[in-house]
């Protein structure tokens, strides 16, 4: 048996072809063009045809195609609203069924996705996935369902209010969210503004060939150097904000990060933790807050894990 | 066919008996006593024998009882925390079963209680219900049944952060809660604070015989004084915090506001709705903000909804 995946992010789409147990064979990884959705699709199609050569087998042989999408999904698997790519109310199933012939096919937001995957994987069925990474997107899980809500808003981790005092305005237009103050890009504005004012900083980066963003400033922090730890408590306790903010609404049985800032858990963690020791109410105050377990492919495989 | 109802408050406990329809026929009111769970519900039974007398039926008629609590109840109707009480882990339903020999009896934490009710008339399902009392609680409600999370805590919108400045510390410990900011109990404490600094304003409540609180305050504000229609913008703008970051994470059909504050809803609503304008998203900061329709009577109508 085999599952056809397509993971279309703002920057990269991925193809893949699975076998049984959801373990990608082939794979194929390419820049997202901002171009019409059926133009779009028409190339996956043919990418994932040729992966499925490779893995020695055709489209009537897939038993299903998961597609996870950059935006807003409703429950009846219609992409809403999608709008760094411009796409509105596009039947995406559809597109993808006509140029392949196979009928299982569904589609999702690609945070609610990596929630589907983890919920299969873990013990716990009740719980937050939060992607940190250029933004912030947060799925609730409930009964290892996607819990959608009213407007298939549920979850807007990163649009709650972190910073009340001296805000920055968010992409959203709002002011103060934890998607502008605590995400991957937070990190690396706050890495460019620290290097600005700080010539011997800047020089670090330049010594040791890293770039001026979250991961340069991960590898900096990882050897112990004290403004890059700094920068790491400053965006760890917004998340912390944020996130104890869900926790005290949903009290889920864990929160799961996952995204490029998974990388650097371990120098979020503490902060996150001080946060729901001081902000989440005692009896759930401990809640667990874990890496994903899905790693950096977390989105492709949880496209494959819609159909599986 | 008859139901009971005993609505354990932390100052007053009502005893009630209703009809078919659930609407109470017989009911008294009297003080908590801060005494033994056994002794306290062998009081409450003796008066719901009374009052099934006075309906015309007696124990053998009721096709159960409901009691709500003023605690933490889990799934399985223990009461595990009553923090006012001083009652832990208490069998409440064997204690009144015992007593009673009613065999469908089912208890709820208050706040939970009333979102039953409030599902069961309501044309929405999926739904955060607020009680903005002397404190701050407040109900999960998806599919018309109670999410309680993995430690019974859900839906803590009183103790989300609204104020990181100038926080006052809360009864549980912590900093800035919306109970502790937003709550009439808040209220109270600002109108005490604001006659304290303003003989004049004081001078109002004494002329007019009002009672310095959050009642007295309505009073005046209806009437258009500035001065309370600044403190209820205060207590109301907290309230619109809360309330929006749970928009955020849950996107409900709708928000009920019960609780002795929801008499003055009127005063509060803009300033939620302002605060949901600036702090939800756009696709669900629309998100209707309704007084409950239980009124005042909102809890015992709960619990008797619990066995109906």
């Amino acid at each position: 048996m085999y599952y056809g995946g397509i993971d279309v992010g703002g920057t990269k789409t991925i193809c893949a072809v699975a076998g049984d147990d959801g373990k990608i064979i082939e794979r194929v990884q390419f820049l997202t063009d901002k171009i019409a959705p059926e133009l779009f699709f028409d190339g996956c199609c043919k990418r994932l045809e040729e992966l499925c050569k490779a893995a020695g087998c055709t489209f009537s042989d897939l038993q299903g195609i998961g597609i996870t999408l950059p935006g807003m999904v409703n429950e009846n698997n219609l992409l809403l609203h999608a709008p760094f790519l411009e796409w509105h109310n596009t039947d995406v199933v559809g597109i993808v069924q006509e140029r392949t012939g196979v009928k299982n096919i569904r589609c999702e937001c690609d945070v609610n996705a990596c929630g589907v995957a983890e919920a299969k994987r873990s013990k716990y069925k009740n719980f937050l996935w939060v992607t940190v990474s250029t933004g912030i997107g947060s799925a609730v899980m409930i009964d290892g369902k996607v819990f959608r809500g009213a407007h298939s808003v549920s979850g807007e981790v990163g649009h709650n209010k972190v910073e009340y005092e001296h805000p920055l305005t968010c992409t959203c237009g709002q002011l103060g969210c934890a998607e502008i103050q605590a995400s991957g890009a937070a990190l690396t504005r706050l890495v460019l503004a620290k290097c600005k004012e700080d010539p011997d900083y800047d020089r670090l980066y330049e010594e040791k060939g890293l770039k001026r963003d979250g991961s340069g400033c991960s590898a900096l922090a990882k050897e112990g150097e004290e403004r890059s730890l700094a920068l790491f408590a400053k965006v760890g306790d917004y998340l912390g904000k944020a996130i104890a903010y869900a926790v005290n609404i949903l009290d889920p049985e864990c929160v799961y990060i996952g995204g490029g800032m998974s990388r650097s858990f371990d120098l979020l963690y503490p902060h996150i933790r001080a946060r729901l020791k001081s902000d989440v109410v005692s009896f759930s105050s401990d809640t667990p807050v874990l890496a994903t377990t899905l790693g950096y492919d977390a989105s492709i495989i949880g496209a494959i894990a819609l159909v599986m």
